[in-house]
C-alpha cells in the first residue's frame, strides 16, 4: 500500500508494527498511561496491541518489590500517583485497598480479547478507571461481576471466565511471555524492539515514533 | 520590590524561594538534570540550591539498591540512561566503572560552596560531564586531582579538602539533611515544599513553577 506521506515520516511506512503495551490492572502509571497510548499510537499510524499482566509476578522474577512497599519512598510515591495523573489532565482518587489482585479483571481481559481485541481494551479503560476514580474494588467478585454488568458484558459469563482453568492458563502464559520479553514493571512499552519503561517515557515514545532511534551525539 | 509582571506569573512575587536540587557524582539521571536545572529555574525567576550527597546513603536509608543492582532491570536501565541523555540532546558515554565512590568529588564540592556556591556548582557541572562523557575515574584519587586542575581549581587544596575531617563531616551531616528532607534518590528536587524524584519530573516541575499546584479535576 502506497501512500503519499510527509518525508519526515517516511520511515513509518516501512516499520508499522503495532505498539506492545503491557500493563496491570492495580497500577497508577498503567491508568494513566492507557489514557494516552492509542491516540499517540493513532497519530503516527500504528496500533497497539495490549497485554493484561500481573505486575507481581514480573516483580517476582526480577527480585524487585512495589515502590509502595518502601517506607520512604511511599509516601512519595503516592503523592506522585495523583500528581501525574493531574498533570495528564486525568481524574484520580488513591483506591483503598491498595494495590491489589487482579488476576480476575485479567482473565476477563484476555477472554474478552479472544473474541475481540477492541472489546478487551474498553474493559481495560472500564476497569482502570473504575478502580483509580471511583475506587471500585477490583479484587473483590461482587464488585467486579457488577462492573462487568454496566459494561455491557455477560456478567455469568464473565464470572465463569474467570474461573476457568483456560483463561487462568492464558494469563499465566502471557505473564511469562512478558517476562521473557524483559518486561519488569508497568506500564511496559515495546517499540520496534525498543523497550520504555513507565508513563514517564510518553515524550521519548513520541519522538522515537517521530524520528526513529535518537541521533547520537 | 514591586514589579511589572504578566498576571500568570504574579505567584511568582510572593514564592521566589530557591530550589532544592539533590544530586549524586555517580548517578547518570543527576547528570542529565544538572544541565537543565539552573535554565529552567532562571526562566521562573528562580534560584537553585545544588546538594551534593551519597545515593548509596539515602539508599540505605530507604532500604532501596541502585537499579542496575537488579538484573532484568539492569539491561533496561543502562539502556535508559544513554536514551535519556541523548533524548536531552546531551553526550553520553556509559563509565566503567559504574556506579562508583563519589565522597571526594561531594567533599570538594562543599570546601567550594563555602567559599563560594557558584565555584561549587561549576565543579559539579564540570565533574558530572568528566565521568558521565569521557569517563573520568571520580573514585581515583590521581584522576580526581587532575580534574581539579584543570578545572581552575588548586589541586593540592581540593586533595587536603576531600581529607580534611571538616569536609567529611559536613558531607555526612548533608546526606543526614537530606534523608530528613525525605530524599531517597536522586536527583531529588523540592519546589515550595514539593518534592519531585527524576530528571523524568522536568515537565513537571516547569508547570509547577509556571502554574503552581496542578488543577485538581
Amino acid at each position: 500500500m502506497l501512500e503519499t506521506t510527509h518525508p519526515d515520516r517516511a520511515h513509518q511506512q516501512v516499520a508499522r508494527a503495532p505498539i506492545q503495551f503491557y500493563f496491570d490492572f492495580s497500577s497508577p502509571y498503567s491508568y494513566i498511561a492507557s489514557e494516552w497510548i492509542n491516540a499517540v499510537a493513532a497519530r503516527h499510524g500504528r496500533r497497539v496491541q495490549w497485554h493484561a499482566m500481573l505486575l507481581g509476578v514480573t516483580f517476582q522474577a526480577a527480585e524487585l518489590k512495589s515502590p509502595v512497599s518502601y517506607p520512604m519512598k511511599r509516601e512519595y510515591t503516592l503523592r506522585d500517583f495523583e500528581r501525574s495523573a493531574h498533570f495528564a489532565g486525568l481524574p484520580y482518587k488513591q483506591p483503598e485497598p491498595f494495590p491489589i489482585a487482579t488476576q480476575n479483571a485479567a482473565r476477563v481481559f484476555w477472554w474478552l480479547d479472544a473474541q475481540d481485541p477492541a472489546r478487551a481494551v474498553a474493559w481495560a479503560q472500564a476497569a482502570l478507571r473504575a478502580y483509580f476514580t471511583r475506587g471500585v474494588a477490583l479484587n473483590d467478585p461482587v464488585q467486579l461481576k457488577a462492573l462487568a454488568a454496566q459494561s455491557g458484558l455477560d456478567a455469568d459469563a464473565a464470572e465463569a471466565a474467570w474461573n476457568n482453568s483456560v483463561w487462568k492458563d492464558r494469563l499465566k502464559a502471557e505473564n511469562d511471555a512478558a517476562i521473557a520479553a524483559g518486561v519488569f514493571g508497568a506500564p511496559y512499552f515495546i517499540v520496534d524492539g525498543e523497550p520504555f519503561w513507565g508513563n514517564d517515557r510518553q515524550a521519548q515514545i513520541e519522538r522515537w515514533l517521530s524520528t526513529g532511534p535518537f541521533k547520537r551525539l
